[in-house]
């Protein structure tokens, strides 16, 4: 099973993809979408719009995880935060892909294991959950990591429960 | 000169395409794009990329003016909003459009003549300037239709301002 987790942002767009089979989890790719804040927001979000196009067809996930977001003290940081995930909650389903969203704390706790990890706790368990020799970087990589990891830990969970229901 | 307003959301997305000559504004085409709420965010966030896409396709508008929304007290419809913010505003780079955002409040003061004009005085306005037989509705349309009126008026200012400011 594939996952590709989007950690949405305007001047940084974490992205990772990850695949599970009986060995365990393994990275395919990871990387971080940049636009240049001194450019003019459209084109900024056209750009990140694109790339997360062309990532998607080329991957094909089959599951395409981002990060549910609230809005919190920074209402600059909130609303591109906001415009971002648009695009790639839009790239997603316009691919036909499977989209399924997270809030930061239940990655933690997926994760992590308790809610309230610090962001180099989470570089940590991502590094050793996919054996990568060095920590994963800058932490927007790392995040979008924990998201696919995430799904991948909670769907199978989420299935045996639907079954069990399914069963009564 | 044609200018496409849109006025962003993704329950209602508003959108107005004007035109100006030498006789004043005319209406080119106007409505509202519709979603669901029932239905799961990222396909309806897939509809209003795909319909402003092609909208902007179909008319080719010069400029493209798009509402530049705050947060306020309601945060759910805040976050939506940013989100069709941002996929209006990529839609519109991803086309080559010239791009243009103004506040409500900067296009109440524009059309209207004051930066509090009551929703239904915004409809007379708009109604008036472009000699509709009746009140554009719902608000999301005259919101959108005054959106592309305020940058029609307000651009040629501009450019005289850029040229006095050159010919210094």
């Amino acid at each position: 099973m594939f996952a590709l987790g989007i950690d949405p942002g305007v001047s940084r767009c974490g992205y990772g993809l990850v695949a599970r089979d009986a060995s365990g989890y393994h990275p395919v790719v990871a990387g971080v979408i940049t636009t240049p804040p001194a450019d003019p927001l459209p084109g900024r979000l056209a750009t990140i719009l694109r790339e997360l196009t062309e990532l998607i067809a080329e991957h094909r996930p089959e599951v395409v995880v981002v990060e549910r977001v609230f809005f919190q003290t920074n209402v600059r940081t909130a609303m591109s935060v906001g415009q971002a995930s648009g695009l790639a909650l839009a790239a997603a389903a316009t691919a036909g892909c499977e989209i399924v969203q997270y809030t930061a704390n239940e990655v933690k706790a997926s994760v992590a294991g308790y809610g309230a990890a610090s962001k180099e706790q989470m570089q940590r368990m991502v590094q050793a959950l996919l054996s990568l020799p060095t920590l994963p970087k800058p932490p927007d990589v790392a995040d979008a990591l924990a998201l696919a990891l995430c799904h991948l830990a909670v769907a199978p969970r989420l299935a045996r429960i639907a079954k069990a229901g399914g069963a009564r």
